[in-house]
């Protein structure tokens, strides 16, 4: 059985210049003294639900079982969606139900939801406008505690989902996009190592992205010269186009929502 | 009795860029190996210690009571001004006297305020230009691992003052100005529930802005369509000027500094 | 004897808007759920290994001893550079082997150095871009938890040498170089206390940049009137360029590279 580990990861869009991420830190500290509490970011781009759940998706499993991950990306905070709390057979997810927990929950098991309704799993006053503060971090630093997930709230069986882009197949050619564009301006598409293998199979292909050619896919940086550009698959599992020792992002003078072609050759 | 918690709290304009909030850390843990550090900001605008007192106003009483915060944004450090240790009946606080603790002790009881003045709070060599580490992280760490307050130093019984925008009333006209933009563009007043509410008290009142009139307070963002302007309580219980998933700086292309008007009608 | 605290510091340059620093700590709190792990800056410049060299060495001495530091600095991550572990008599370090300790080793005593082979120190399955994830905070988390240093691997005899900038001396000359900007604009120059005593001796000199001439190293920012420019040994024991409550930078629009001569009078 699934038991909490102490830990609480938080992915925001809060920025780090306002106290918000740090008040939110000591409201679970408030709630579980012994909690141990991991920033996986705050910089999220305002308002990006995609964004924080692939963010999420790539990072939560390198977590001990038992984590409580927090993600609030809220831009309809005070309005009617719930606030849940997800229970699976490895992890907690805390956070507001509108598809920030689409890719996550796509490959856990076992997943309970709840919508947090116990008052004791809640600041006393609820403001409008900062619900990770006021429901979520309580809510967390209980969890955290090994307080029942059962006390929560109510079972909720219908999750709101994320709409966000998928790999196009047409033919011989497959139409991906830059999802993310990372700090050393390496260029994540949204074409996984599975999709790519799927659809090539043994045939030979070229991969084509801002007037460049590539037709094979590398395993390190250093297989191409400095300044020059490579596609790998990342850590993340999905395809990217980097630069050894350069930044891909400046050098295609690109960002997220461009388009990736393969073609079966 | 009032009883550390072990928990230490930073706000400063050391920014993240640089090791040094880094290395506060380091001295903090090496007083007290237990402790636990959360930082509620390193971006306070530099040298602004209006923007600092109002920061950690907002944010240190969500932490557990026997928090240790410590606030370092300190343009006349190596100077004269006195370095100081509070205590009060819920929290320490640990930093320059130049006015950053105004805003909290107005709000404390019990308030007794120390000079750091014994060696055995400091570190042994105590540089001109960076008290954050030779001072108030050693003097930190000690008061959060249990140390005897009395020990920091002798007692002083009159604080420097903070010089900070008040609320102006003239007639039917109450003047206000925006003292922090968050990172959602959220324009934060200095005008508080309270001072609004016995301002107008039954009466109608405006709200004049940036060219915008509002006369009502909404409780939720999503009251006005995306895009538009609202004026609500935020949830440091002050007037915010905001947008319905939009960025008011933005949209009013201002800063801190500008006047906020209520009339009453 | 050495025993590790705990404690794991990191110094990278991932900034903080990817989650690359989140993923690291949870696999290090995967490998120790009692680690402590203390952030001394993701915001190198990209790949600048000086940078990282010389922070890590104004700062790790401020932790306690038997602490971990993790430092990524890896442009030729996936390349042939190893990956190695160093015990001293007082701190663990982790990292690739590219003189990104250099600085650091310089300063200590019974220094151990060992190549991270055994399985057990990395993650199962070990990428070709990230070993900050894959190798560094598994092998960081196992150390501070107490697993034997030698189990790590095979002993290293030689490592990479940092090629950084060096005091020149020629004549009645010395003339150094500015090698950080701090965030307060404050120009760090890679002039020891030390190297400009043994220069000077009890001779008069002069310290020449941007068009100001300094001929007393102050003591305090204070000293000058506000908006002026100084000299004084900063908190990291090498001279700075300073103004007080203002922008050294900003004032003689520079950055790292340019050069500071001082000259005997």
């Amino acid at each position: 059985m699934m038991e909490p580990c102490g830990l609480v990861t938080l992915t925001t869009d809060f920025g780090v210049k306002e106290p918000y991420a740090g008040v939110v830190k000591g409201v679970i500290f408030s709630a579980n003294p012994n909690a141990r509490i991991v920033d996986i970011t705050h910089d999220i781009p305002a308002h990006n639900i995609v964004n924080a759940a692939f963010t999420l998706s790539r990072s939560y499993d390198y977590f001990p079982q038992g984590t409580v991950h927090v993600a609030v990306v809220d831009p309809e905070v005070g309005g009617k969606r719930l606030n849940i709390a997800v229970k699976t057979d490895r992890h907690f997810f805390v956070g507001p139900d509108n598809g920030i927990f689409s890719l996550v929950l796509a490959r856990e098991k076992n997943v309970e939801i709840r919508e947090i309704k116990n008052p004791v799993f809640k600041l006393e006053r609820v403001s409008s406008t900062f619900h990770g503060r006021d429901v979520y971090a309580p809510c967390a630093g209980r969890l955290s505690a090994g307080e029942n997930f059962s006390d929560v709230g109510p079972v909720v069986t219908q999750l709101s989902k994320l709409v966000y882009p998928k790999v196009q197949q047409e033919g011989n050619i497959l139409t991906g996009e830059i999802v993310l564009v990372d700090s050393f301006g390496n260029l994540i598409t949204n074409i996984s190592r599975q999709s790519l293998q799927s659809f090539t199979g043994k045939k030979k292909f070229g991969i084509y992205f801002g007037g460049e050619r590539f037709f094979e896919i590398k395993d390190h940086y250093s297989e191409v010269p400095k300044g020059m550009p490579l596609v790998l698959f990342g850590s993340s599992g999905y395809l990217e186009i980097s630069m050894n020792e350069g930044n891909a992002a400046s050098y295609f003078m690109t960002s997220t929502g461009s388009t990736v072609t393969v073609r079966r050759l």
